[in-house]
């Protein structure tokens, strides 16, 4: 699949998995809501402040920034599979407009948000690598 | 989510997602189809042997055993949501009746497996850890 239309599906999906390493090379993964801009990816955590601090996620990031980020499509016609992964660089944004930002692309994304828009941080990847395939090119 | 139903609710899925780590701390992130039994989880490599012998996740499994392997329901029905993830050391069989007995297990829960099993090695993931949660309890 080339670039652009890997940055299409990206852009499209609902949910991605976000995959991060703790620094004893032990791998996390977790689902998570996202939005796409300029060729990063912004996440929030929703507002659990207290638990939020110790997500396991938070700190492999502040551990080690370099994540992978998966989309893909499951149909048991495995004509119709494919999937986009991205590797990139992760930072965590606490406050300001970045954070604003971040929040109304989500809430713009995703109507639940808009009731009860995520008051945690958010986590920014920079998007260093794009892949993608399709079992139907 | 208590241990039983997480269980349950893996087994019952149709794709997972594998997160394994390199040697220098990096992830990668692949979608698979995969079958549980006795505390294990098997996945098998497509009939593609030369390309199969360099895939990330084998390298990866290689140098670092330890993986992480997500199953999860996506709504956007927010209340829907569920997640069940493994903790797990892997290994790679490759020939033998472990070997046979994975790739049965795949092809009894996957159809699309009967006419083209597959003939790549099989990764096996102890199960050492699982947990589970869900929006809706």
């Amino acid at each position: 699949m080339d670039q652009k239309r890997s940055l299409q599906r990206l852009a499209a999906a609902r949910v991605a998995r976000l995959a991060t390493v703790d620094s004893s090379g032990l791998p996390h993964i977790v689902p998570l809501v996202f939005a796409v801009a300029d060729g990063k990816v912004y996440s929030a955590v929703d507002h659990k402040p207290k638990r939020s601090a110790n997500l396991k996620r938070l700190a492999n990031i502040a551990a080690n920034p370099r994540v992978a980020l998966l989309v893909d499509q499951y149909d048991d016609d495995w004509s119709q599979l494919w999937w986009v992964r991205i590797d990139g660089s992760a930072c965590v944004i606490e406050t300001g407009t970045a954070w604003e930002q971040a929040v109304e692309m989500l809430a713009h994304k995703y109507p639940q948000y808009r009731g009860q828009p995520p008051t945690g941080v958010v986590i920014e990847i920079t998007i260093e690598g794009i892949s993608g395939w399709a079992a139907t090119p």
